[in-house]
């Protein structure tokens, strides 16, 4: 922004001014239409020769010249407010407009420097665009300014504000697509201003596009009446302004005034919070930005309109390199954007032009909130030795691993209260999940009235959001939060974490390509996932709430990005934790029980297993050095429990049996693919090469099956879920699914050539408690005492 | 309804009848409290005992009143207007809800002989809810009436929509959490009232159970001024009715006066539509229901409320058979509802009370949708002969296998139009996924405004609902549509399949559950989804379009109730779609091809493959009936071309080689412990003890690992999609999972013993090749010639 530009004395809704907003977004339009269809020529200088044309023209058309003149107007509002804004592309399909407007403003050129603002730039600009060994189509991490990258749409608002939580004064502007807006999680989110503080958050500032248009059908809200769509953004508690139409010319006057309108709002909003210490929930404005998909760009096609049409979708007109015969359209089009008057001969954007362009990081593309991980702090964190049960006496103290990480997770909060940087979410489940200690020290964050005594534990500030059902709320939050440089995480029930399952896929995505393929992105704080009320441990539910699957989910894919952690007790649990939110661009996902069950490991143990990932216990185990006779696996609470009882089972009756004993936490640290793979000497080591393994697991059989395909001991014996459940006793989850004790105890016999035969009459008592165990739960519905009462005895 | 109500004389508002719906409704609470606590003296006839009581009462209290009032409403509705009405319970943990009213109606009693309608059908009833061996406290399949489980919150207005399409006449009457309002699904899916045709579909009449609290939390709506929330359902195009309070008597004239207003409103609806032919989108009514969660129930307890809080969401009272201390609150609480004004001495509902329940199938628990598997009529299908493409020269021919399955699908919508009971869903990606051809003969179902030439294929009635960009929304209807009986099937992306699988596991858990647990209900249609535009199909999009996990997602279930069909060409499809859509009780995930591809299949050979799920391709071997050196397996259209290809290259250059080549369409018949697996002696006869097996696969390596560990040939190399992926070039995406041709000959060679070493110059040959590859598609966009013009030349 010039100098004559930044002073007061510009009248930024002249004619003047606005025609340079228009020559900008020409500029933005023509380069947008270049990085679709050219590879040479890109001023169109010479005539347009099949070469300088792609083979194949890949990316969408329809949503850029819309999202171009807001981007425009919203750089205007920067200049005009000194604004501190980023921009979110919800409809991240139209990759080119975050290109393009960086381009412009010079942050693509400081981020890649061969990408020069010139002819020879904006040609490598061009080819590059989606284009092999090139850039995608969309808003993806290489896009500088991006956080989101809008390929699986419905997240747009929840990015925005998870960005803005403890950024008061930023601004994240975000354009929700029309069709967008259909999702689930978008229609959902515009809830999202019943959490945003104006006093210590920032502001979403929701630009719904309302090109009427999606891939081939008119959208929803395009079609309802005016009075309609005011009704339901009003309904949901925003105040609409709309922008309409499809005169340019009309246009900028228009936007120019709502916006101002809506930025002076905005302010006045955060300025009578403050001065008024006033945490009621504000009416934030929105923007409803009606302009025909596809504007400016070619109006019809073989008698059929494109412009106002959703053919304007993706690549509105044929020509490629061996499609030219109507090349001419396509030069018609380009040219309508009068290149001449926008680029010197060199390609270069005129200085005047230039010169309404915001500098430094006012620029969107240049917020430093976009590239996070430079702006994130160390987290200050508690000794875990501090929150250590006394496990010397393994087994004998029972406890809930979650209530013991809440503990933890309050301290945390306490000590990070200063700098704002770590935050938790759930889905109305924070204290079904155990957590409540975390509410001795903050609060569930809510702008709503609060009814005290029948509600409880909420107020306009907290650490903790947990007051929406939506797991997609939660996910989404938590990811942009990440991505802006802070720590969190987000504690859902197990089976429903499934809701978020693409989700966590692209988020995986964001984080692998960034790491890899961006080496200007700095490395952000890891997205925290912690599954509690588990398949095995239901309480007032019953089939419909056992999913384990989310760990096989999540396995499938590049394991680098990837931990789950299966701590078998509450130290393991937070020496997990601990090791979890301390670190960088992973998905961690961290099944956790929170049920009061034996604690068993001490938090030196803890510590070890989580640092190695797995270990030998040495106390539960018998085989004192020697090769075993059979080796018990364990990964997760339950089948950490059942597998002692197992191996107390075994060596009462066969003192002999040499039993190893191996506690798993850090279960892909088995996949023999991934980088911090064990070696196969050393998995042998710990698994023997063809001893059978009895493999406890929490969730299915599958993935245990796949992680031992590449080793060498094929003698595995998986007892995991099973998919087996109901309404039931917590043992009796067990039973059915062959995970419990007796199931174990016969497991092992049959597999160890030694007791296969002798152990014949194990095998009966194991049949005869079983037959016990059904009879008792559903004449008592509770569990035998021979379960509920049993406890550990040393084996040495 | 006795002949007395029946008769037109009764006055349904009067102090009498209302008084009625009020014992009735204390009944109903009665039976619901019961239920939670109780195992013996369930009339309290005796003082209560600790062996009365349960040892875990596990289960909701919150929902149940409201709940309860609405449902004794409905039935005075359907009394005096003669309705065909069916409940959905959106918060179905409110298990008790359904099983108490089907039990007062005689439905229960019906199903399930044992629980009779007296004092010992009532112990029975009690004892057996949410306990071991009893049912669960969700309104599950084993409910009557139930066709939503409502365990995974945010689907009750999608089911209920998808149950009254084509079934005009038919009110869904679906009570919608406050909480589950919240979550994505739900928040989108008040939307779908632009999608019922008022003439040729029924009616979803949605009541939000406004209740104010979640488990936890207050609700976002409930703390919302009336104005919002009045705008709110307006902006969605409903016209809501407010039913609001807590005093039982003033409610009950209230509920009864709206309604009759919302009934007559639906009346008006329907009758103007039908009488003026007015196919536009009616603004249908709803009702806002508010009363306190908890209702009728303990006011508080130590001190703090309890009726009207969130602590009122599970067991609102501590008392269990080990903790009897106040005993006597409880007794209280259960004396309030006055049980000896409403049940006999033996226990059975007073005449005077049960007069006023609707009878027979007016019953909501018995309408004859809830068990839909009754109602379903034999789809009339095509012969797929007349769709066959004539492949008897393998590979000469270019086609779209879903351009091909859309002619198929627009003749079924033909044969079927008159039974209606056929629809296809979309999220916005039907023509995207070509399947064109169906609009030859139908239209997408849409009410809103149309706008052609702007518009195309819209109409107020069509058999392809596509219009909303929402996979839930898409994936909820359909289970509706099957649930109540009819065919159909879902279009999706392949990784936006993954926005669904959740959904998907909870159908694939009712399915299973209402097969195995109630012979009482008849099978219904299968659920069919089809996956397109899959990982390595992507055109104008990049690594975020691509997941095709959903195979392993569906295969760690049951698989008894899965099919994962990997069609490899268009033959093959039409085959495995014909089969698919007529299959009963199963979730048929199909995977399939959209782009121009080499064809491979007769239709005979096609129908054999899907016959018995996989099969020896004779053409494409070369082992001729002797042992293989080496054996290729494919499941889906890439692997199957590129092996195709791969074969080629290796028996031109060793012809002596000796290969099996096969090709799997039904993945899972792989599994050895799924019921339809192949025994071992014949998985070893096609796939040998030993031999190198080179398995070309569609997604994730793991599953086809997992599937081979149960068998013997521990042999295998699989390569399948290793998440590697961006914007480039179709056979790129091929190369950079090693999936492509040179890849595998690679692979072939390295396995094959004898081959190891003489192979060494081809696979020199063929990394040249994909040096060569490398560097030709960043220079030139597209792919070599020497693949893009590769054709199948004979073996034999
Ligand atoms: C969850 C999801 N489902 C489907 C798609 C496929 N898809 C890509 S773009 C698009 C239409 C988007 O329309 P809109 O949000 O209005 O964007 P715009 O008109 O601005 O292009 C669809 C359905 C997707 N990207 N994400
Ligand atoms: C998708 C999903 N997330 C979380 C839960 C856990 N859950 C069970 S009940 C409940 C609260 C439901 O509140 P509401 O819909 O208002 O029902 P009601 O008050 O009538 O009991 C929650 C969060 C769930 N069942 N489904
Ligand atoms: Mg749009
Ligand atoms: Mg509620």
């Amino acid at each position: 922004m010039s100098e004559a530009i930044k002073s007061k004395s510009v009248d930024y809704s002249s004619d003047e001014y606005l025609k340079r907003v228009d020559e900008y977004w020409r500029a933005a339009n023509y380069i947008s239409v270049g990085q679709l269809y050219l590879l040479n020529n890109p001023l169109l200088q010479e005539p347009l020769k099949a070469t300088d044309v792609k083979v194949h023209p890949i990316g969408h058309w329809g949503t850029i010249a819309g999202q171009n003149f807001i981007y425009a107007h919203l750089n205007r509002a920067i200049n005009k407010y000194g604004l501190n804004m980023f921009y979110i592309e919800g409809p991240g399909h139209g990759g080119q407009v975050m290109v393009s407007n960086s381009y412009l403003d010079g942050t693509y050129t400081e981020t890649y420097p061969k990408i020069t603002q010139d002819k020879a730039g904006m040609k490598r600009l061009f080819k590059q665009f989606s284009f092999p060994g090139g850039v995608a189509s969309h808003a993806d991490p290489k896009t500088p300014g991006s956080i989101h990258e809008g390929g699986e749409l419905g997240y747009s608002i929840l990015h925005g504000a998870g960005a803005v939580l403890d950024n008061p004064g930023l601004i994240a502007a975000t354009v929700v697509g029309d069709g967008e807006s259909e999702t689930g999680p978008l229609a959902t989110s515009w809830q999202v201003n019943k959490f945003l503080n104006p006093i210590t958050d920032g502001t979403v500032l929701p630009i719904l596009n309302l090109n009427g248009f999606k891939i081939s059908n008119p959208t929803v809200l395009s079609r309802e009446s005016h009075e309609e769509l005011e009704d339901y953004f009003k309904g949901l508690g925003w105040d609409p302004h709309f922008v309409e139409g499809t005169d340019p010319a009309k246009m900028h006057h228009l936007m120019a005034e709502e916006l101002d309108k809506v930025i002076e709002e905005i302010h006045a909003i955060r300025q009578n919070a403050k001065d008024n210490n006033d945490e009621s929930r504000p009416k934030w404005p929105m923007i409803v930005f009606r302009a025909p998909k596809g504007w400016t760009g070619p109006k019809s096609w073989d008698g059929e309109p494109i412009e106002g049409s959703f053919r304007a979708h993706q690549i509105p007109i044929p020509v490629d390199r061996n499609h030219m015969e109507h090349a001419d359209k396509l030069v018609d089009w380009l040219k309508s954007y009068k290149p001449e008057e926008l680029f010197d001969e060199n390609g270069t954007l005129k200085p005047e032009i230039a010169a309404i362009i915001p500098e430094g990081q006012a620029r969107m593309a240049a917020n430093p909130v976009t590239n996070g991980g430079k702006l994130t702090k160390d987290l200050i964190t508690p000794n875990i030795d501090d929150y250590a049960l006394d496990n010397k006496d393994h087994g004998k103290e029972d406890g809930s691993d979650m209530t013991e990480l809440g503990k933890y997770i309050r301290d945390l909060i306490k000590l990070n209260k200063d700098n704002k940087n770590f935050r938790g979410w759930g889905p109305d489940e924070t204290l079904s999940n155990k957590l409540g200690a975390a509410f001795e020290d903050t609060k569930r964050q809510w702008m709503e009235p609060i009814h005290e005594p029948n509600d409880a534990l909420l107020a306009p500030q907290g650490r903790i959001i947990d007051s929406m059902l939506s797991e997609h709320m939660d996910e989404g939050m938590l990811e942009a939060y990440n991505l802006t440089g802070r720590y969190g995480f987000f504690a859902s029930y197990e089976s429903f974490l499934r809701v978020v399952d693409s989700m966590l896929t692209q988020h995986f995505k964001w984080l692998r390509n960034s790491h890899e393929e961006t080496p200007w992105r700095a490395d952000v704080p890891s997205l925290n996932v912690i599954a509690s009320s588990t398949a095995f441990q239901q309480d007032h539910n019953g089939y419909s709430h056992q999913d384990p699957g989310i760990i096989s989910h999540l396995a499938e894919k590049k394991t680098e990005y990837v931990r789950a952690y299966l701590p078998g007790d509450a130290n393991t649990l937070i020496a997990t934790f601990d090791k979890a939110i301390q670190s960088k661009q992973l998905i961690n996902l961290i099944i956790a029980s929170k049920h009061p069950r034996p604690q068993w490991f001490t938090m030196d143990e803890a510590k070890h297993l989580v640092r190695d990932g797995l270990g030998v216990v040495d106390w539960a185990s018998t085989d004192n050095g020697e090769e075993p006779d059979v080796v018990f696996a364990t990964a997760g609470s339950e089948p950490t429990t059942e597998s002692l009882a197992a191996v107390s089972i075994l060596h009462a009756r066969f003192p002999e049996m040499k039993i190893r004993f191996i506690n798993v936490v850090d279960l892909l640290k088995l996949k023999k693919d991934d980088p911090r793979g064990l070696s196969d000497a050393e998995f042998d080591a710990f698994f023997t090469k063809d001893k059978p393994v009895i493999f406890a697991y929490h969730a299915y059989d599958d993935l245990v099956k796949t992680l031992f395909f590449d080793r060498h001991n094929h003698n595995l014996h998986v007892h995991g879920y099973r998919e087996e459940g109901d309404i039931t006793t917590p043992f009796d989850m067990r039973v059915r699914n062959e995970l419990d004790r007796f199931h174990l105890v016969k497991a092992a016999l049959l597999a160890t050539p030694a007791y296969a035969e002798k152990g014949a009459h194990v095998i009966q008592e194991m049949n005869d408690i079983l037959d016990k165990h059904h009879d008792y739960i559903r004449a008592e519905g509770t569990d035998i005492p021979e379960v509920e009462n049993w406890k550990w005895t040393p084996l040495k």
